[in-house]
């Protein structure tokens, strides 16, 4: 099974659909650029999911579903939303299908049912959402509206890779409406630390906590809070963005509160999501030349047990054992598998894990039993190790920690030596051209932006949360600047 | 807020339209015949689907997510199945919008964005998914093949109401494939009975099990296994279907496997699938004319707790007390909710609980605080009483079960009622026309169906599983039957 993978250095992107596609996560569709999320990649979804909603939750947020169609008159009113979207949306035009007169058994759209109005399927909801919240909202009372919906959505890309740009995806996405300016800020923001939080203890992934230059804003925010991954083959990968929207949305669909005071003000607005995507970047993130690598945290299946035996009398005598095993771990909430087919070998079987990214694979055989053994063998080093089963419970929970915490530290190491500081633009070049995040100096305007771009195709990932004051001289047109910004290719 | 809900007995389908939207549970949207789920109305959904979803994968399924978008040639392959949903399709026939040069500010669509091929917005799954498993079953190791999908469709209805038909909805679909026709019949019988399970056990809705007849069967199917449940009103609603599809979708997406005696053979197949319509289902099976009643097992609130207060000292002795009892409850997973908002007075507070159908209400005052009292209201009878705060936690546990029961008890009996055994077509009319199930014998011809149904508007809702076989004669026409089936006026 995975001995045909592709290797890395040889070429990352194939590596990469191979992967998607042996590991059983994602397949092409028959529908242009839209994927089928196969039942193990949707269980790293579910996972995801889950974690993302809880703590949705306890921030204090709500879900509720809004409509799969946007009437094109509602889609144009924030103009600058609907310019950023309008050359990649999905345009229902009919409403019903015909026997086909000149093809019997065909069907074909049926002229008469022309819609009056076109509706657009989603590419986000802002437009929609907005024309509700106009209803909902009147006085300071019914302030903040915090509402999140999990969603699909499409955009008509026109060269799309499995979870990485699909034109349907899975997201979420939140809206919230606030009294203050301020307010809808600290929302914003705080989602964008709920995403890193996220990215970081779940996915082992470090993010760069950033806000967005103007050219990479969010088409119709005021200001893009992203978090930005680095990829092992030195791409930047957005991982998830958290928009101010100031008044906009507010102004666009005439939202208006009554205050404390009794005056009419438009609402403060923010909208924030993550999307299938963050499976791309977890692959990217871990995974190696067997395969897939997967954190404990969101691995459907966390430990893997593979039977060794000769003849049925063995498996017999291992599978009681193992029966025990699997209910101790089950009690602990360790999401354990116990592969008995007979239909394939222990090596076949060592081989589709590994490729499947299972943390830890435990087998066990005759002598195991004797020994009151069992071998355990970690996915991250390929170490392994023989335990007494005695000790298996709580080797097993702190092993699952460590590969957490070892694949968050391997990634941070390899974004450390992959982050150059450079000042001037040969060295920006060569930085650029090797791979990783480069930090320069940038004079602030989009011309610089666009002009490097156009010679490294490198761009702002983001101006950093933390960077730090300081005196320095943008790398192309040595103009003034005071503080560093991240650039690097990007996914 | 609910005082001017409409009464039942004056107009039911008022009643319903104002309950759903004063409960917020759902509104009607911009886009025509998509409404808006609102967070309390969504709450519920994801209770439902918790529970089903658990369901779903006891019983060895597993979830994943196939494209939104049908490709035309493949809607149209399996014939039936075309030929049922094509006068209800959504068409998605380009992908590009562009400023409009006629109108500044306002976009149209791209003419030169026309889709070679046109997309339907899947109204089912099943062809996209049958032709994405022709890739995935090669041999009978490949099955049982069992797949769920969480997801929108859509089916453009002309007359549209609020959860029981939109244009949009949100629903889950399985689809299974198996080796042989009676493993497929097992399975598609196995999700009636948990379906069945789902709305007695936990909407306190009881349903009739049954299959429908040719007239009603699902488009493509060989049979089609119903829940029917009743309504307040008398009318029938179908609320989950479970299909036979037999070799229909292997054979019209040429999906074969290499049987263990090495020979090629069709798969055989099932799909089933519950809506957001349960909700509609689940208002008109308790709700009265106070507003909304919910079975406890899935109000998105089981307890409100409202205090009773003079002045703020008041308010925080109460509160003090509250937060022990708070505690308390979800310590033993119930959710509860203390409205101490100070904008609103008690009176309105009880409204507002009574409109949203939180199974139990407890109002504490200065009163009670000195003689450690409660006072507990139920929203099923209106009952109320006052108890010792320490006896508390045991009884509102026991209360939830008891309104659980009750509620389930109260529809059945509202069903035994409604339902009227009659041998003749007099007694078949007057029976129709007060409303509820009819059971009668039916000679078994569409032809007869369908003119009991131009003379009543009554539709065969299905024939029982627990059918007796007994020598009788049709209502119609008095040909022979062996066994009586149900009919009703339906949503």
């Amino acid at each position: 099974m995975g001995k045909h993978l592709t290797k890395r250095d040889d070429d990352y992107s194939k590596w990469y659909n191979e992967l998607v596609v042996k590991a059983d996560l994602a397949e092409n569709s028959a529908v242009r650029g839209c994927m089928v999320i196969k039942p193990y990649g949707f269980a790293i979804w579910e996972k995801m999911q889950a974690e993302l909603d809880r703590k949705f939750k306890e921030t204090g947020h709500e879900n509720a579903y809004f409509p799969l169609f946007v009437p094109k008159s509602l889609f144009e009113a924030e103009e600058k939303n609907a310019e950023g979207f309008a050359k990649e949306c999905a345009v229902v035009t009919h409403y019903r299908l015909q026997n086909d007169p000149e093809n019997q058994g065909k069907l074909r759209v049926d002229p008469e049912a022309k819609l009056e109005e076109e509706l657009v399927v989603r590419p986000t909801s802002e437009a929609i959402i907005w024309n509700t919240y106009k209803g909902w909202i009147q006085s300071y009372r019914d302030l903040p509206l915090l509402i999140n919906q999990w969603a699909n959505v499409v955009r008509w890309e026109m060269r799309t890779r499995l979870f990485l740009r699909t034109a349907e995806f899975l997201w979420q996405e939140g809206h919230t409406a606030h009294a203050t300016k301020n307010e809808a800020i600290t929302e914003a923001k705080q989602m964008q630390d709920v995403y890193a939080e996220f990215a970081e203890k779940f996915m082992a992934m470090p993010v760069i906590k950033g806000v967005k230059s103007d050219s990479e804003r969010f088409a119709g925010a005021e200001e893009t809070y992203t978090i930005e991954a680095l990829m092992q083959d030195g791409k930047a990968l957005q991982a998830g963005t958290s928009h101010f929207l100031g008044q906009n949305f507010a102004e666009a669909f005439d939202v208006k509160y009554t205050s404390k005071e009794g005056k009419q003000e438009y609402v403060w607005a923010t909208s924030w999501g993550v999307s299938t995507r963050l499976i791309g970047g977890l692959i990217m993130t871990h995974s190696d030349d067997s395969g897939l690598v997967l954190p404990p945290k969101l691995a459907p299946i966390q430990v893997v047990i593979v039977p060794i035996y000769k003849n049925d009398e063995q498996l017999n005598a291992i599978s009681e054992k193992v029966n025990e095993i699997v209910k101790d771990l089950r009690r602990k909430d360790v999401s354990v598998k116990f592969d008995n087919r007979d239909t394939f070998r222990p090596g076949a079987k060592f081989a589709e894990y590994e490729l499947k990214g299972v943390p830890i694979r435990i087998a066990i055989g005759a002598r195991d039993l004797e020994n009151g053994t069992l071998e355990i063998a970690r996915r991250d080093t390929f170490e392994k190790k023989s335990i007494n089963q005695s000790d298996a419970l709580s080797y097993i929970e702190n092993l699952l920690n460590e590969i957490q915490e070892n694949l968050y530290n391997k990634a941070v190491n390899y974004r450390k030596e992959n982050t150059t500081k450079v000042d001037d633009f040969k060295e920006f070049k060569k930085a650029i051209k090797k791979g990783g995040f480069v930090s320069a100096h940038w004079d602030g305007t989009e011309e610089t932006e666009d002009r490097i771009k156009e010679y490294t195709k490198a761009t702002i990932r983001c101006i950093p949360n933390d960077a730090i004051e300081e005196e320095g001289i943008c790398v192309l047109t040595g103009k003034p600047s005071s503080k560093r910004v991240l650039f690097a290719k990007a996914y």
